[in-house]
């Protein structure tokens, strides 16, 4: 049996991978009538009185919503929410098994963006926080930026702002292995889709400052950004400043870094032997990478990093939105910031050490280490940007992690 | 400590009373690829290819949503939708414990009947099911109608339907005791609201003739009826063939069966004796009785039904609801008709059996037999008026729910 044939078995032994549990018992009246009436008319009156006591009665303060309209889904793009559905209750899975956070997937029967966002706001009284997933660009951009805007939920788009976490930490590591500084070095980006505009956006945010968008129609440039979304035109104007104009192989040309979110095999050798002295190649495109690692370093590269389990230094979401989510969620955010972010990247990346090499700039997603301190930075950057609803100290913080993990 | 003081404890020990659980493994590279990417892929192809294998890939075939506004909760009223997640987080928690259903509670930030109609509809690519609970009435009639027709999930209000069922069935076997026929007797429902609607609706749909429905403006009739919504109008002009006018006093007069669904203390005990020989009276009214059972009894009630747990005859909706929504779920029923709800009915009734006594007129709640009977019972109604999605014998439907129960 191939992995296709075994994840199907899996999945049909066991009509999904999420189930609702009860965490109470009622197996008599009395138990029943603590758990429903007449008992539980106590805890209603308490939050009627003062809805921040949702947090202390129920489970809204730990439940996220996984939501999607199955319009661009892993490699499979449009497949629609019903086929998205085992794609979001993995998802809710490793959101409690990583982070004992209680995610529920909703898949959306609609593509409409206000529709969308209604369906969201709708759903604060029960949820404390949102991951967006595998929603198409430019709408997802649109439902995120009015979600944040409209509600105190902590939103985070995973495709996004996830996949941007990572990369950042594995940028920071990688950097000192060449000895090189953010601010000062080339970066080009391959693709213009939604994760490749939220890893842009947070190298910008982190301190970057010569950064090339490359898309389909070539380098992004003050003259062809109309092309683009709104919000894309943004960030697009604070790239390329020197308004270079061509493809892929001018904007590679002598960059420090390549980032590639686009298709595979797509990076030549060639180019990369174009690139500045001891360039990083991050090919994530998959199944198939934008160059095969074993090229890219034939040609100079001098660290690989892709999407897949199988090579070193996998850049893997599940490294962030785990214990984002468990710091935003204990402490009470409102909002999933850039700063917040950030903070997750550092955490991330402070975690390799002196173990750092070539193939080692990020950790394992299995590294019992990184949901707790990736936690603690986002909650303490939460508090420092007065974005938690709780203001406690950094001991408090740990502990209520520690309680939360547990 | 008194039960209010236990159910906080309960609540605030847990942080509410429901979780997310992983039904599959991911503590290694290889569950992980299974469980999430690139294995989940092959399910997401085969829905997206036929989308009836979200029943065989995901937990959806199992998944209701139990969804309120939060204005009419319990006895509390209008408490909106975040003090309501006690409850609906009860609701969850008694689907999963009674009849493994595996149900989510969604308190909604609107309490617009479009809105929340909407909202709900988005859903359909998760749930098979809706449970709407705890919404006011005359919009909690509209919603369901227009969900009913508008989408193809097992919709079911509770407050109206389920309370409706078990009152039939105790119903039934009153009956029984005092030999009369339910198409003879004359039947005066008190209150008008959601569940006394259901219950004088499937009483008549049960073969009822004779029913008189008291609201707070007194006998309705053709004269009043106006004052009332539409779908309600519709029922109202389907009872008092006599056209009664009065009040509670004249409605009650000579009447076989009282059944209260109003307040506490408004039966007087001079109306009992006034009622026909050998009268049922079922006060249900929470926590205080429409008259006191012992004070029914002295003034010649032959049977006595209540709301509460600590006299003989509860009428607990937790009789019905699991029974059904397993039912239902597991034959794919793309409708809860009246016919399944009568079949489930006369499934509780019918449990009682030989032991049927002025005492024991329903079955205990906690009755092992009663979740796969109802379920067995609506099943085999839906397949019988192809509303099911599924076409099985009777001993394929009996081994599906045995199965789902385990």
């Amino acid at each position: 049996m191939d992995i296709y044939q075994k994840a199907l078995k899996l999945h049909s032994e066991n009509r999904g991978k999420i189930e609702v549990k009860s965490k109470v018992r009622v197996r008599n009246r009395e138990e029943l009538s603590l758990a429903y009436s007449p008992g539980v008319a106590e805890p209603c009156r308490e939050i009627a009185k003062d809805r921040d006591k949702a947090y202390e009665y129920t489970a809204r303060g730990n439940q996220v919503a996984v939501v999607s309209s199955g319009t661009a889904v892993l490699g499979l793009g449009d497949i629609g929410p019903e086929a998205a559905l085992p794609v979001m209750e993995g998802k809710a899975v490793l959101f409690k098994e990583f982070a004992n956070v209680d995610a529920f997937p909703l898949c959306v029967g609609s593509r409409e963006v206000d529709e969308i966002v209604q369906f969201v706001k709708l759903l604060e009284p029960t949820f404390a926080g949102i991951n967006l997933e595998d929603i198409s660009a430019p709408k997802c951009f649109e439902i995120e930026k009015k979600l944040k805007e409209e509600t105190n939920m902590a939103v985070f788009h995973d495709d996004q702002h996830g996949t941007a976490v990572v990369v950042l930490a594995a940028v920071i590591n990688a950097l000192k292995l060449v000895d090189k500084k953010l601010e000062e070095i080339k970066i080009i980006v391959n693709g213009a889709g939604a994760a490749a505009t939220a890893v842009s956006k947070l190298l910008l945010d982190a301190g970057a400052k010569n950064l090339i968008i490359n898309d389909k129609i070539g380098i992004l440039n003050k003259n062809n950004l109309e092309q683009y979304d709104p919000l894309r035109q943004k960030l697009i104007e604070r790239t390329n400043p020197q308004n270079l104009s061509g493809g892929l192989e001018e904007a590679v040309a002598n960059a420090d870094l390549f980032i590639g979110l686009s298709v595979g095999n797509i990076l030549k050798a060639e180019m990369v032997k174009k690139m500045a002295a001891e360039p990083l190649v991050f090919a994530m495109a998959n199944p198939t990478p934008e160059i095969k690692p074993e090229l890219a370093l034939e040609a100079g590269a001098a660290v690989i990093a892709t999407g897949r389990s199988d090579y070193p230094n996998q850049i893997n979401n599940v490294l962030a939105f785990p214990g984002i989510f468990r710091g935003a969620l204990d402490l009470r955010a409102v909002e999933i910031s850039e700063e917040m972010k950030i903070a997750a990247a550092e955490a991330i990346a402070s975690l390799v050490g002196d173990k750092l090499d070539y193939e080692y700039i990020i950790p394992d997603p299995f590294d019992q280490r990184v949901v707790p301190a990736v936690a603690f930075a986002v909650a303490k950057s939460a508090v420092e940007n007065n974005l938690a609803g709780l203001e406690i100290s950094e001991q408090e913080i740990k502990e209520k992690i520690a309680k939360s993990l547990n």
